[in-house]
């Protein structure tokens, strides 16, 4: 059967680096893409840019669509303005693409159970397009974003499977490579691969300028900082908001993460402080044969 | 007056990245290049690479150098074979490329003095060119490696003013910026920008591995693991041996490193745990205005 997203309009709400690449490639494929957008000046650029037949600050704009992808801040995610709950169409399929899954799952069951849609089958479905730039709003969407990168749905019990066949659909004709798992599952993964590294990447630099200390020390540093330094802490310099939505939203697995870290880096250090040269070789060798295996 | 390095035949002892690349560099500007290397199909590919004018296993080929790069491994710096010593022409000027200084430069300082130096001025110039590729080994080494890059000089009180300039003719002929410091001053700079990243990153790759589990948590964070983690984790993957000999070399700054480094995640992870999110923030858009400094 044809897939949902050529049958029926597709609703994207929020035309950022995820919404608005989205909106470029549906409307390459010649879907119908009705986005809703926060302010009016946001509208305009969109339509001036082609990211969706229809923009509008107006949810009714999403009445018609089978298909609803919110691609939203995490924030706006789990405490979604009521007038766009309201304005989902009845039946229609709903995903995300937050990068944190088991609360946005668990609000929005709620949400769409108190809208009226009672007890299971549930038409929402909870996924995570794992592709980013350093790129953010109206301008930052770009065609092909998703090719080739993980989408991450994670379907419980109660998911309707034809919702969840739905956005594999659209994942895989956006050139994705689908994957399903518990929602638990991912949030830790994400926590030790994409969470964390904040975390870690933050803390260098703020040691780097303590231990700088002053003027000629201070001055030192920065003019000695290489290209391994800039890598270490790409992630870690990247949009503050950001990095404290994704903390917040995945606070339990971030905090295990960083538990199984304060482990790791304090075997090395105590190897560096026993002098146990030959141990501390070793634990270099086991990182860097396990590096290749997350490329 | 002409450059020593124009005047006089340059002695490299080692081919490697650094060595080599001195070579092909000083071959082009028309310089005699002296290479003493440790093994003879070294030797041979040197000679096919065009790395020296003349390449031997022998020390005797360093006779006749007015000044002599000693680009060798840390550990090789610090234990130095004393045919080597032995064979360093009376009067050359004498430096290394180490990415540590001051055990260095305390080394060579006793060795030259034992050797019949006497007291200072010593023509052993401390120095360090910060520039690195992931490569390593005969094949190594490339055209014009050290252009822009920093190359530290770490002179004393008692340092030849005469040696030192000498040193600096060649680093600039090759392109570097040229800067001078204080040993000490080079050695905590580099363990909080360079060695302490390796500890930072190699702690994230084991974190990662131990937190994943086994099987399908493991598979899923291989999965998931994007651009993020690989630059927060390219050095800390990198070679185990040089990771190794840096930290033996620099431990008690690394030491002091990684304390600034502790105090700084444990901060961060304090906020998470007590939810302190506009903190967080705060912490966050801090490390993210610090990092422009140091690119």
């Amino acid at each position: 059967m044809t897939p949902l997203w050529q049958r029926e309009p597709v609703g994207v709400v929020g035309l950022g680096l995820i919404g608005g690449s989205l909106g470029l490639d549906l409307m390459a494929m010649g879907a119908q893409v009705r986005a809703l957008v926060h302010r009016q000046a946001t509208a305009e650029r969109a339509a001036q840019r082609g990211l969706a037949t229809e923009v509008s600050t107006d949810p009714v704009v999403l009445a018609g669509c089978g298909l609803v992808v919110l691609a939203l801040p995490l924030d706006r995610l789990l405490d979604p303005d009521p007038a766009l709950v309201a304005a989902l169409p009845a039946g229609a399929v709903i995903t995300d693409v937050g990068s944190v899954k088991a609360p946005v799952l668990r609000r929005w069951w709620e949400l769409l159970a108190a809208a009226g849609d009672g007890p299971a089958p549930c038409r929402f479905v909870a996924s995570h397009p794992m592709a980013g730039t350093a790129r953010a709003g109206v301008e930052a969407g770009e065609p092909g974003l998703f090719r080739g990168r993980p989408w991450v749905a994670t379907p419980e019990a109660g998911t309707d499977p034809a919702a969840l066949e739905a956005v594999r659909e659209l994942a895989e004709a956006l050139g994705a490579r689908w994957l399903c798992c518990d929602a638990e599952a991912h949030d830790r993964a994400v926590a030790l691969i994409s969470h964390l590294p904040v975390l870690v990447g933050a803390a260098l630099l703020q040691a780097a300028n303590a231990g700088g200390g002053a003027e000629a020390g201070a001055a030192l540093v920065r003019a000695l900082a290489s290209s391994g330094f800039a890598d270490t802490t790409r992630v870690g310099g990247g949009n503050p908001e950001l990095g404290m939505l994704m903390a917040r939203a995945n606070r339990a697995a971030l905090l295990e993460a960083l538990g199984h870290y304060r482990h790791s880096l304090a075997c090395l250090e105590a190897m560096v402080a026993g002098e146990q040269w030959s141990d501390l070789q070793q634990s270099l060798e086991l990182s860097h044969q396990l590096r290749p295996d997350f490329l």
